[in-house]
């Protein structure tokens, strides 16, 4: 099952995916996904999101690979759903998508070992992590003028159930920039794995139903610029679109 | 005013602090201040940490003052009230308290000036900013280990009216273990004032109603052990109380 969250008519409304690829509310109205206003699938608790966690990446950029998951916290502000809008600062000079598998965990757990971690996860979504390079200081921990601009992490647009996804360590990664594709991986490339993520983070805090974890991103960076539409894709997942606007843009429409 | 959040009698309720010091119900019953079950005094938003932010502290760990401020984030897991009991965990070898003023934010800000941020401040409370300092691999960016740990973070007990502390940048701060003075400083020693945090925040993303910003703790920093009753008082703010708790304790009471 495909589930997400939209409004409409002004209330939120929790969503399915019918047969066809329309969005279904629960009364059965079917809507065009191109129309509806997107909210994040899971209302997010805390979100964690990973530097370097794939091998590739972690070479595309000349670091060696890390020791423990490099794991950091993304504010609310940052979190938005589908067909958003991502606004590209007038300060930047190189701001990077980065398509990535997100993990939203179901249940509550601590100190979990690998073989129970999948068991709390509810399933899986996509993101698109943007980055402005232009303030990393520190690619081992991102700071909050990369990593938290207001919009800078689209979700969505489904939830797709756990069972859905067999082998989520084995599924493609794709970003598409203007339908050109620029970025292609697959979470078989992890340095942690889901499970080792899981039981990492629940060593020393508790998970709880809604926290999500932006599993990172493999090698293929590039620079997008307002007008771009990208679109970040996981495999038997979903299709995540977002366009990049200007300040000016930006501030015109909200 | 001071304004508190306590649960009682099943229902969350939203208290001030009467004459006599005591918790004062909405419909007037009084009850004692150590008897009831606080909750952090406004529901938390995004919350804000400073790394390195006081001159002395930053000179006690031998480190040069920061040329920006450090911000990270702390996750909803890490937020306690007042009065409640914070985990030493096993694998800790050295965990430090961190008495410091939390800026409660109270409208939404977007590009301030220096001179426009203390207009969005609703009020001031007292944060408990405790570490793990064994997994500190790098002071200017802790990682989530070292600070974002359950109810790592005591927040609390009163929330106090902007209004009512006329120069927040002139408060003593002291810290006390089992009634002894091992920490003492004056928010006028911070690198970056509250003024500059604001400006700092807002120039690349939204503060909204509720965020916090932790704004960093002077020198005097000492290592913590299960039964230590801790006091992290800010002058004409309030003191807030809190117990360290060993594994055995801690799982046995919930």
């Amino acid at each position: 099952m495909k589930r997400g969250r939209i409004a409409f008519q002004g209330a939120i409304h929790q969503v399915t995916q019918a047969a066809d690829g329309r969005v279904q509310l629960a009364d059965g109205r079917l809507l065009n996904e191109a129309e509806v206003e997107w909210l994040p699938p899971v209302v997010p608790g805390a979100v964690f999101a990973l530097g370097l966690n794939y091998a590739d990446h972690a070479k595309e950029l000349a670091f060696k690979a890390p020791e423990v998951p490099l794991a950091f916290l993304k504010g609310p502000n940052t979190i938005v759903g589908h067909r958003a809008q991502t606004r590209r600062p007038a300060d930047a000079t190189y701001m990077h998508y980065e398509c990535e598998l997100a993990v939203v965990i179901g249940k509550t757990g601590k100190n979990l070992s690998k073989a129970e971690a999948m068991d709390i996860v509810a399933g899986y979504t996509v993101a698109n992590d943007y980055a402005i390079r232009d303030y990393l200081e520190n690619y081992y921990r991102p700071n909050l003028r990369v990593k938290n601009r207001d919009g800078c992490t689209p979700l969505g647009p489904w939830l797709v159930d756990a069972a859905d996804v067999p082998n989520p360590m084995s599924l493609k990664l794709t970003t598409r920039v203007n339908g050109k594709t620029t970025q292609q991986g697959t979470t078989s490339d992890m340095i942690f794995d889901i499970a080792t993520l899981i039981e990492y983070l629940s060593s020393f805090m508790t998970l709880n139903p809604g926290d999500i974890i932006l599993t990172g991103t493999p090698e293929g960076l590039a620079d997008v610029k307002a007008g771009d539409v990208i679109e970040t894709e996981v495999e038997g997942v979903c299709c995540l679109i977002n366009t990049i606007v200007d300040d000016q843009t930006y501030f015109a429409t909200v």
